[in-house]
């Protein structure tokens, strides 16, 4: 710190097929995913807000039931306890910014 | 809300060169940048953190006097009230993650 090369950073495999490097500064982690074509991700929830940010791919995201297709330049702002699915409908790369940190994930 | 596009949010130059699309959350402003090569912004400081995830490009970032190289996979933590300026060595694609929100960028 502070400079960070995402290469130097321990891979976690959140999920089956959804691996993620994770940043955690003061107030946010960044948490760079790459998500494998088809992988998918059970509905679950946290009280951290969570910003999508959609680099490349395909990804359909529920959110409180919902469906949406994200794609790259979409941004989805997952609010604190709200339940979230989601499946790689090819292989995908994301930034999700959580806050407050993680302290799970550390 | 909650689901963005980029494409339909006004663009903000914030310095001659450096362009913005910025998502404000409840924790947050997500800062979608585009730098022009050879693009140059001034040092300058803000209370809020700062994390400069680097999409595409090459960033010259000098942060409280000393000077680094970001490239794809760098991820910068920049602390409230530090002095930074910078210099695109080539066309510059960034995600600036800011906290708190950035109310003067509302």
């Amino acid at each position: 710190m502070p400079l960070v090369n995402l290469d130097a950073i321990a891979v976690r495999e959140i999920f089956p097929g959804l691996r993620a490097r994770i940043v955690h500064t003061e107030r946010t982690s960044q948490s760079w995913v790459e998500i494998d074509a088809g992988a998918t991700f059970p509905v679950h929830q946290h009280p951290h807000e969570q910003v999508v940010n959609l680099i490349a791919g395909t990804l359909e995201l529920t959110v409180a039931g919902e469906t949406h297709m994200l794609t790259p330049g979409s941004v989805f702002v997952i609010p604190p306890h709200v339940p979230h699915s989601g499946r790689a409908v090819d292989a995908c790369r994301v930034l999700d910014v959580f806050a407050p940190v993680r302290e799970d994930y550390r």
